[in-house]
């Protein structure tokens, strides 16, 4: 841990005399906006914290775990146009800054992206450092005309998998900053499991959520919980209330067989959703095989007794009439070793396979709508 | 921080219990073997210890930084022979286990390949714990006959950003274990910079030599240093004595027009590989580009003029006569923002394409020689 102390004291060291060196900045803390700025939240201003991803009253209906993990800022992001040279994002975090597979700038960094006029993304960078008091330096030093003159958008994704206590984005005075609101489109909304979540993405912009919401340029909800994303009513529930473009259950790999009846939480969750949004297509997700499936039996048996299972709900579900449901299978994702971290969790390389699969079929399901 | 430290004491209590309920270990120590068993160096028993790059007399002769990061054992890997149902390593390190933007698993951790009967690589996996002293548990419980019988052919990854100080291999009693002495095809031989030593893959096996390794089932000798790899003369010299099949010279990123001459350096550097070994082909790479190429106009002409250098450097050499050389340009890499990590360094999707790129110019070379 030494080098990563030392490292955060000279970019510390160089920050602070970076500081010293730039013009004044104006600070903008998003907590006090007049209109909702944090964008991937289903019930923004129901929150307890801007940063939350589930609305205070949700605690008390929802395992302790699921309510933990639930602080973490994972899919969030702030939306904003600005023409600035520099743009600096200071902020305080809750929690760990890394885990032993997944690097700090994964768990608790940021990640900014911007529009060029022709409305690809590009994504600036700069200096950093993460810690308990963190900071970012974005430089966008670019010689566009029309950048200089009207700006564009830009969208910070906050970390994955840590809780942001505290966040103010500067600029220098001579340019302007502007926060935009939350975009009206209806969102796609995914409830899953540590993958879900962001695990082990390089850093947020990677998590699978962040990169469909930038190839569909569509909202997307990050309902992903480490560990804990099993189906439960309770967050089906509160799913429900949402007005999805599209829903999708993407739990397999937090189920157990020996613990949770896949067959009856799939059947009971679509139908939940059903009942109250029958238009809304629902994305059933198998599980994407574990990476040692060929030197764990058990890790082999698991996935396809859960795929079998998710399978038959799948099939139950259609012969009862169930329009618009989808089942996503193991196949369809098709992962291989170089996609995984670990055994289960996907590297950057999976993320992006995994996004692509599910733009394919979102865009599949849209044009048929 | 403290994340790190709890999951480390529960993996190492969890490692505890485990290791008190399974049969005797018998270890095997590298260290100890009668022939040398590290592949991946290029001076077998000339090193200061197994688990370095360089020759102990090439101290004297190279930059404090170069021999320093010599000792870290990017693209070492330990070749074995086992039908093991769980494959031990325990390991002790001398270096910080992790960095910003590379976890613990690829700057510290291990990683394990072994064979199918068919020929394809399969990767087992288990429990881990990296820290000082470090463990990992591969389970390789595969129900075939062949396996059990005659086992497999296994490939061990090591550290890419540490130094290794001690390290045992251990399988229970009833199963063999057979180290493999080293291959004996001449290697590809790519020096460069932390791109080639592996930043920022997240565990050692997605280095892009590493990856290369696998797919052309051919050994390749990481000559990778962090920030330092300078096409230094004095590097060249050492590869010189390398009876290499290709010479990989992929320094750009750690070269800076107003302190390098890259044009000279290039012809130099190929001037006298060719000198000794007029037969083997030489790649010159291009820089791979900045992802914040467009917003960091620095970056951006630093780019353009290191790549206008090394043409010019290619083109001079074709003048003069000198035949397989080869010349690998920004546009055949290929790199998009999804590959990178920060603004210059590939995540596990930028090291599968570094791989790929360089094995379809390595089989092309190779099928007209």
């Amino acid at each position: 841990m030494k080098k990563i102390h030392l490292l955060s004291l000279i970019l510390f060291l160089a920050h602070i005399s970076f500081a010293q060196e730039i013009t004044e900045l104006k600070w903008w803390n998003p907590a006090k906006s007049e209109f909702p700025v944090i964008a991937g939240q289903a019930w923004p201003q129901q929150e307890k914290t801007i940063y939350h991803r589930l609305p205070e009253r949700a605690e008390e209906k929802l395992r302790e775990a699921v309510w933990r993990l639930s602080k973490q800022s994972a899919g969030l992001s702030i939306r904003f146009r600005s023409n600035a040279n520099n743009i600096r994002v200071k902020y305080k975090l809750k929690g760990a800054i890394a885990m032993p597979h997944m690097p700090a700038t994964g768990v608790s960094g940021l990640d900014l992206y911007g529009k060029t006029k022709d409305g690809e993304w590009f994504r600036p960078w700069g200096t950093y450092r993460i810690d308990s008091i963190s900071s970012y330096n974005f430089k966008v030093d670019v010689n566009v005309a029309s950048y200089i003159k009207n700006g564009t958008e830009f969208q910070l994704f906050l970390p994955l998998y840590n809780e942001v206590d505290h966040l103010e984005i500067g600029v220098e005075e001579e340019f302007f900053f502007e926060a935009l609101p939350l975009r009206i489109e209806k969102p796609i909304v995914a409830y899953g499991t540590s993958i879900c979540q962001g695990a082990c993405a390089s850093r947020p912009g990677m998590a699978w959520t962040n990169i469909l919401e930038r190839k569909l340029q569509w909202p997307v909800i990050n309902l992903g919980f480490s560990g804990n994303g099993r189906l439960e009513p309770a967050l089906i529930d509160l799913m429900t209330e949402i007005d999805a473009k599209v829903y999708i259950l993407d739990c397999l790999p937090n189920l157990t067989p020996e613990r949770d009846d896949t067959y009856k939480l799939a059947v009971e969750a679509v139908k939940k959703l059903k009942g109250k949004r029958p238009e809304v297509p629902v994305i059933l997700t198998a599980h994407l095989g574990f990476s040692d499936d060929f030197t764990n039996q058990n890790n082999n048996s698991k996935t396809i007794k859960l795929n079998k299972d998710l399978g038959r709900a799948f099939d139950a579900l259609k012969a009862e009439g169930f329009t618009k449901v989808y089942l996503l299978q193991k196949e369809d994702l098709g992962f291989v070793d170089a996609m995984f971290v670990d055994n289960i969790h996907p590297n950057d390389h999976g993320m992006l396979q995994y996004a692509t699969v599910y733009e394919k079929l979102i865009r599949d399901i849209w044009n048929k709508l």
